[in-house]
């Protein structure tokens, strides 16, 4: 029995709160990757839906939720993609959202937490700085703070991914690791449902804090962080979401810059995407230990394409477009 | 009451015959698209699968048939992505995939339908001499002749977008034009279930002979073709596609090259997707006249992104990777 702050008929019951444009999302053998990479590799694509990434599948939650209790307003700290989910959310319900991210997030981004009418407020530090300040603003104006990963409805609906994993034969499953709602809100299911799938979380060696606290088995965190991966660059994890990610993951990698890089462009040649750093993860983990996953069945869960296109010109091509 | 040679009840139960893989597919609303283009334009994304392109809905049907009927072999012409359709769905089943290609089609089609198991023979002239000789062989070889477009299974196949489509609030759709199945398929589910919305059918100048042919109400033939679009360059409409053509599409337009690759940009930097060049056709049609589609809700099929990523580059970007 896998004990977490997350529970499995909630997650079934959440399937029924988020907009089905979110849900069963595709899940196929990727045949040109898997030969390349001397496994079977098969994607769930959580991209192909109205803000590029599955942070949809909690927003939907959170904001229904505050809907229903009258709540009309919330604050939250995102590198980007949390941020445009809960705008796309916030937005469908009249909620007013008001986003802090850091100036080094993605334009992209940014420009998309504009478009959907969120007030954005920009921080000049890093990630971590943007949460202090979301806080601050939340405490003075007495509204709701969204906290990715903390706030259970975040890892919930990240879960639901796994409920649909669970229906699919694999041996194991490869996870961005940043906060950890989604590798927990996953990882809660399969433990549960399918014991015997490794859930592997793989994160930037540049911005190693959860993967360090995990393997500790107590929070570690760090000064600074150096990664593309802006998706999952934090370096304060969270105590409660470790001791979760501690009950359901069975490893947690540390891969380098270079190899998200070249799992970019591996996943634009052989499966025709065009993936955020963050969503070449779990490639990039292959490639830095094939001989683990070497004829293994392996699912890479590929979160986000929220991405620059200079930014992503210049990493896979080497030039700016 | 809508009559061509398909049929809404065996569509529906070609559902149950297409590996489930192929089928619900992702469909939604992109805001950042539809911004830049002036009108609420929503995706229906058939690439997300192991052949990247819509036409594993058809190949399903062939090869179960062919299956049940117990014969092992069948040719088939393809610009390369019938024929990596073929070869995934044959492969399953054990059938012998003979596919006849031309010299041109982008080697990135050719490789996967090699690995795919299928034998690839390759012809110098263009796909309509593919289809020339893929005749040949199968006359010489007694075996069955799969013809897209002309094969039944082929239009029913692509129809089971139209059911998914169906229940989708939209004015019009836009879909790719070549040898017709796509657009025949969908056209009678959508004039069949849901007569209002019209059935838009966008081809490449430099490609036009069905849609001289949809205009002359007779068949039209070219002599030569020149476009990137290489999955739907034909030259000779079959006549029996172009009598279901007329009975369901409302209209069919030509777009140029330099709209079909503003297309393509546009789709990778508002969508995130990369897509061959007949994917793309869709956006250069809204992109050619815009004021016929100004504050209209439309889909736009983005039927494959199967592309050697070089020539993407170029197209897209102006220079080779």
């Amino acid at each position: 029995m896998i004990t977490t702050r997350l529970d499995l008929d909630r997650i079934r019951a959440a399937r029924r709160m988020v907009d089905p444009v979110f849900l069963d999302t595709p899940l196929y053998e990727c045949d040109a990757l898997g030969s390349v990479l001397g496994c079977t590799v098969s994607i769930k694509l959580e991209t192909a839906n109205p803000v590029r990434s599955f942070k949809g599948r909690g927003t939907e939650l959170v904001a229904s939720l505050l809907a229903e209790q009258g709540r009309p307003a919330l604050v939250c700290a995102s590198a980007g993609n949390l941020g445009q989910a809960l705008g796309w959310s916030g937005r469908r319900r009249g909620l007013d959202v008001t986003v802090v991210a850091s100036r080094r997030a993605p334009a992209a981004k940014l420009d998309r937490i504009r478009a959907l009418g969120a007030a954005l407020e920009i921080v000049d530090g890093d990630f971590e700085q943007a949460r202090e300040r979301a806080s601050e603003l939340a405490r003075q104006r007495g509204v709701r703070l969204v906290e990715d990963s903390l706030d259970i409805e975040t890892c919930e609906g990240a879960a639901t991914i796994g409920l649909e994993l669970a229906a699919f034969s694999c041996d194991m499953v490869l996870i961005a690791l940043g906060g950890g709602a989604m590798a927990t809100g996953i990882g809660h299911v399969l433990k549960t449902l399918s014991p015997g799938v490794e859930v592997v979380c793989v994160q930037p060696a540049g911005a190693p804090a959860m993967t360090r606290s995990f393997h500790a088995r107590r929070v570690v965190t760090t000064d600074s962080m150096d990664t593309i991966a802006d998706g999952v660059a934090g370096r304060f994890p969270i105590p409660e979401v470790l001791d979760d990610l501690l009950a359901v993951a069975d490893d947690a990698v540390l891969v380098r810059e270079e190899s998200i890089v070249r799992g970019m462009r591996m996943l634009l040649e052989h499966a025709g995407l065009v993936v955020e750093p963050s969503a070449a993860l779990g490639v990039a983990a292959i490639l830095e230990d094939p001989e683990r996953f070497a004829g293994r069945n392996v699912v890479t869960v590929i979160c986000g394409s929220n991405v620059d296109i200079d930014a992503y010109h210049r990493w896979v091509f080497g030039s700016p477009s």
